[in-house]
C-alpha cells in the first residue's frame, strides 16, 4: 500500500511536457480555466473530433494536428499519437492531447499517461466535464435524484461484452444506467435487455451532441428505443442512452430550463475577453 | 415519448432567475469558463462546504449566504435553500446555486431545479466536474482504462442501502466502482463486500479532498481499507473509495503526474486575469 498527499498547480516554463485535456461535453463555455490557460502555453494541440473551433482559437500559437477519426479514412493509430507526444515533448515543447469529454473516461487517458511515464514526460492531466453527467443534464435528466437514484452506472456500448455481463447482474432500474457510443447499437442493447427480462415501461431517453448546439434528445421507454426515428441530419452526431427511473423527471427539469431560455438574450459569450496568461 | 433540439446559452438580463453551478472537485481553476462567467451575473450566491474562497472572489457584487452543514449545527433545510432561491428570483434577482462537484451528481440539483419549475422560475444547470471522475484521476486512476475497465459506477456510500443492493449484484472488478461519502463508511463497505464474497486482493484507493491542495490518497487492497490510518489532519475532509483494477495503474500514471510537479514553476494561477463581462 502507499499514500501520498496533494499538488498544486502552477505555470511550468522550459522543459517539454505532456498535457492532456478535457475538452468537455462540446459547449466551449464548459472547458475549465485551467483547460483555457494550458491551451495559452501549447506549442503543439493533438486534437480529436467533437472539439469546437473555439476552443482551437485559445491556442493562438500552437501548431495544431487533428489526430481524430475521418470518415473513410483510417485514424491516426494510438501508438503515432504516443510517438508524437513524445518526440515533441522530446524537443522541449509544450504538447496538449485535446479530447472531448474527460481524458479518463473512454478517452484513452491512461494509455497516453503510460505511455509518457515510459519515456520519462512529466504528464499533467486537465480532468473535463464528461457527456455522460452533463449530456442528460442538459436534456432534463439529473442522473442522481434523492429518492429515485443515489448511484449512475457509465459503461461503454461498443463491443456488446463491454455492458452485457454487468447489465445481466444488475437490478434493472436500481441506478440510472449511462451507455457511451449507444446510438448504432441500441437495437442489440433493446434486445439484450428485454433477454435479461428488464421492463419495457422502465424509462429511457436518448441524448445525442450532448451540449453542442446541434443537441438533441427523445424521452420514452426501453420498449421504445430501437424504434425511435433520429433526424436524418443528427445522424452524426456521438450518441448516449439513458435507462432509469430519473428519465421520468426530464420533462419537468427541462420545462424549467426552456423557461431559462425565454429569459435570455441570445447574446455570444465574451470569449475573447478571458485572457490566456 | 417527446424529442427536443439544442439549445444556446448567454447572458440573461431583466429578469429573475436560478443558476445551479458545479464549481468541480475543489481546485478553483477546474471551474468552467460558463461558471466563471455567470458567478460575475449573479446577486445572490447560496454556497455549500467545499467552495474556494477564490471561486466566490469571481462574484464581486453578490451577497453570500453559506446555506452547507457546519459542525455542530443543524444544516439550513433542503425547503429553505428553495425559499430563498424562489423569493430572490422573484424579485428579479440572479441567484446562483453554488455546489461542490456537479448540481446532479448527489448534489440534489434536481430537488432546486423541481421547486424552481414549479415556482415559475427560470433555471440554468452549468455542469462542473464531479469529484468522482477527478477525485480518483488526481490520484493516477482512470475510472476506464481500455483491458482494464469499460465503464464505472458511481453510489453514495450513505445510508448503505443506496450501495448493498447494487453490489451484492455486481461481478466483482467488472467495472470500476467510486463510492462516495465513504470515509466513515469504509469498514462497513469493506464487511458487506466480504459477505458477498468479494475478493480481499482486489485493488482499493481512499481519495481524500478530490483535487484541493489538502488532498491526500492511499492505494491497497479491499482486505486493507478499514485498516487504512487516515492522517488526522485530513479527517475532516470528503473520502471517497476505489475499488476495481484500474487503482493499479495509480503508481505508474502519478509517477509521470509527480515528474510534471517537478517540471512546473510554482506559481499563482493567473485569477484575476479572467475578467467577469
Amino acid at each position: 500500500m502507499s499514500a501520498s498527499a496533494g499538488r498544486s498547480r502552477g505555470c511550468a516554463t522550459g522543459r517539454g511536457r505532456a498535457i492532456l485535456i478535457g475538452a468537455g461535453p462540446g459547449d466551449p463555455e464548459l472547458l475549465t480555466l485551467r483547460a483555457a490557460r494550458a491551451l495559452g502555453e501549447a506549442d503543439l494541440i493533438l486534437y480529436d473530433a467533437l472539439v469546437d473551433a473555439r476552443v482551437l482559437g485559445l491556442a493562438p500559437r500552437a501548431q495544431r494536428f487533428y489526430v481524430g477519426k475521418r470518415a473513410g479514412r483510417p485514424a491516426i493509430s494510438q501508438s503515432t499519437i504516443h510517438a508524437l507526444m513524445i518526440r515533441a515533448a522530446g524537443r522541449g515543447r509544450v504538447v496538449v492531447r485535446l479530447k472531448s469529454g474527460d481524458p479518463f473516461v473512454l478517452g484513452r487517458g491512461g494509455e497516453e499517461a503510460l505511455a509518457c511515464e515510459a519515456a520519462g514526460v512529466p504528464v499533467e492531466v486537465v480532468p473535463g466535464i464528461s457527456s455522460a453527467i452533463a449530456g442528460p443534464g442538459a436534456a432534463g435528466i439529473p442522473v442522481t435524484h434523492r429518492g429515485v437514484s443515489a448511484g449512475f452506472l457509465v459503461l461503454s456500448a461498443v463491443p456488446a461484452v463491454h455492458y452485457e455481463r454487468v447489465l445481466a447482474s444488475l437490478p434493472p432500474g436500481a441506478v440510472t444506467v449511462v451507455l457511451l457510443m449507444a446510438l448504432g447499437a441500441r437495437g442489440a442493447i433493446a434486445a439484450f435487455l428485454r433477454g435479461a427480462g428488464w421492463p419495457e415501461d422502465l424509462p429511457a431517453a436518448i441524448v445525442l451532441g450532448a451540449c453542442t448546439p446541434r443537441a438533441w434528445s427523445w424521452t420514452g421507454t426501453l420498449g421504445e428505443i430501437d424504434r425511435v426515428e433520429i433526424p436524418v441530419d443528427r445522424g452524426d452526431l456521438p450518441g448516449l442512452l439513458v435507462l432509469g427511473h430519473v428519465v421520468s423527471l426530464a420533462d419537468t427539469v427541462s420545462r424549467a430550463m426552456r423557461r431559462e431560455d425565454d429569459a435570455e438574450q441570445k447574446e455570444e459569450a465574451p470569449w475573447l475577453r478571458i485572457q490566456a496568461p
